[in-house]
């Protein structure tokens, strides 16, 4: 039972990308990293064999609105928390369920205390208060843990995004508290994150960022973009508010993005990231690969029977044909869903493999520039 | 290139069971054996990996009327038949879409020269001929290609029963006929398995087994059966057939069953079977297992966390716990489909092999009436 570690081993000389190796109690991941997102307690259409063995992940997350939900604490509690029950023995992250309090939930109200708010699935009502959330995050038993927040929408006026960031930081205080006065369930350690807020407001993501580094807690996470603001003011945003994050953790930009959005990202410094996009889009036949992005869907895909992608290293991606693939989804055949995903996946954290290994030969920034266009394109 | 060959290696003592090896073109079979339906090129939510690995598929089906449809005969030619198309490498047989017309299709007209009817999918005419369902398995190439017949609903009339069987017989008559005058396209021998069909009168079925018998073919199938009469009614009809059909070649009785009705049929010395049941139930939440019968939708699995089934040599049965499953389906969530899935078909597959083993060590027929009320027993 240890705190979270992170060592840096490279750093880019021509950009702010960094390559390390976070420990937790449930193992190593190698940063930077792609985190699937099982939201449920399985990452859609995935089995975490597949997950080892093909997709190749090395930390999932999990959503604590929906396991508070569904299957609920009682019986996380009785399985020993979530790596036991759902079978993921690596390391695992939970994310606060403020986000999805203010984006899925039915009705919700928010005062000092914390977010009442209605299931949006049986419209019972429920309660999150900083306290509650680190407890259910006790139960869920998570080796990375993160703080309650609001998330302010995009665009937020001045006045709103400031009130919230210091509720924010006020409910961050009353995290670690709780933290501190209750123990891991599961004889683990579990590391609380902060999450920087501050909108789109440079004075405020700066004072968010020192607040969140003053708390030296072993990362940090940085919160509200990807909320629908333009690819740039997020690079903008996030490269900012990086260079207000200490150098010596790692660093959390939460719910991104595209295979490109990873890439400029990690340029700023970032070293973990999660998205639904590459299950959620590949449930809806939209495919990265190494030569672009590919609408399966389409008829030009017919009778091309060549692999859906043989350069990531994937057994899945180079055992079926773009054809087939296309069939399937012509077909409403549940394969095409769990193919789809599996080879996004495989192809994200393919990527961000490749990205790590540049960044310690000292070639990351010239193969990021040549990347991006070719990862942009259409297939 | 050679024709399907069928070497009895053991007989029960005290039933007609029988162990055998079916040898093909792309390998044997070792036989009783269970064949997972892949309707449209696929087993429902089981990737070709996990069929092989954790299902331990000896064989598949296709089913022509659906491949007809989707994607249809040019894609499946250009891709150099079905095992191209989805990389299943093993054998597969195709059955001949009469049961689909018959049961599917939106309008369907039966005549002498065959079947016309319209695709449930869009409404398009199409004609099934004894001659075009040759041709269309030609271009799928499966290892075992079914005769077109009619199979005629429980009940029927002697009448309908008895030109039905007729009818089924001139066509298969042209089935041969075509076969010999065209050519495997892909390299490997087809071989056609005739049909027995008379409904529920034993002087039909008797004259049917003859006339199949008469044909000379590598192996032969039992038809008409499984359609909505009494399991005892099927049991009774199967083993009547089974005694006027040669016993030096391998039988398949199509479209059957349970767990139990597999037992039983190999006592009267069936070696093939297929059914969507394993799929199709698991993916309703109905599991079949060594201790008998689960829903695992019951609220009785909530904090059950022992595993879905750990006596059947199948890792997904022993990873996952009885608790994750039933969340999963809750949930909603696609990967309890795949689960289900692959721990049904695991187990109709170790039931089956559990059978052989039985046969060839002289004590299947008390293992089988040991066997049945635990199989049928709710768990």
């Amino acid at each position: 039972m240890a705190d979270l570690t992170f060592e840096l081993i490279a750093e880019d000389k021509f950009s702010k990308a960094r390559a390390g190796v976070v420990t937790t109690d449930h193992g190593v991941i190698e940063t930077p990293i792609f985190m699937p997102v099982g939201t449920i307690g399985s990452v859609k259409a995935v089995t975490q064999q597949q997950l080892l063995n093909d997709v190749k992940a090395q930390i999932i997350l999990g959503n604590t609105y929906h396991l508070y939900l569904r299957p609920g604490i009682e019986i996380l509690e009785a399985a020993g928390g979530l790596h036991r029950f759902n079978g993921w023995h690596k390391p695992i992250l939970t994310d606060s369920g403020g986000f999805q309090v203010f984006s899925l939930a039915a009705q919700r109200k928010i005062t000092e205390e914390g977010a009442l708010f209605r299931s949006h699935i049986d419209g019972s009502k429920h309660m999150f208060s900083p306290e509650r959330v680190m407890d259910i995050q006790r139960s869920i038993g998570a080796d990375i843990i993160m703080a309650f927040d609001e998330c302010p929408p995009y665009p937020s006026t001045y006045d709103y995004a400031y009130n919230s960031m210091n509720l924010t930081h006020r409910w961050l205080d009353r995290c670690f508290k709780r933290l501190d006065e209750t123990a891991p369930k599961y004889g683990y350690t579990q590391n609380l994150f902060p999450i920087v807020q501050g909108s789109t407001y440079k004075d405020l993501r700066k004072a968010s960022a020192e607040y969140i580094a003053s708390k030296n807690s072993t990362g940090v996470a940085i919160g509200g973009l990807s909320v629908g603001e333009p690819p740039e003011m997020m690079y903008e945003y996030c490269a900012f508010t990086c260079e207000h994050l200490p150098w010596n953790k790692p660093r959390y930009l939460m719910g991104v993005g595209t295979p490109w959005d990873l890439l400029e990202n990690i340029s700023y410094g970032v070293d973990m990231f999660d998205c639904v996009m590459p299950t959620r889009n590949g449930r809806n036949a939209m495919l990265f690969t190494s030569k672009g992005v590919i609408n399966i869907d389409n008829k030009k895909w017919e009778k091309d029977f060549s692999p859906i992608d043989d350069a990531i290293g994937c057994e899945v991606s180079s055992y079926y044909s773009k054809a087939y693939l296309r069939h399937l989804f012509k077909a409403k055949e549940i394969l095409g869903l769990q193919i789809a995903s599996i080879h996004n996946l495989a192809f994200y954290l393919h990527l961000i493999k490749e990205a790590r290994k540049k960044i310690q030969e000292g070639t990351f920034n010239s193969w990021k520039n040549e990347m991006i266009p070719i990862l942009k394109s259409k297939a």
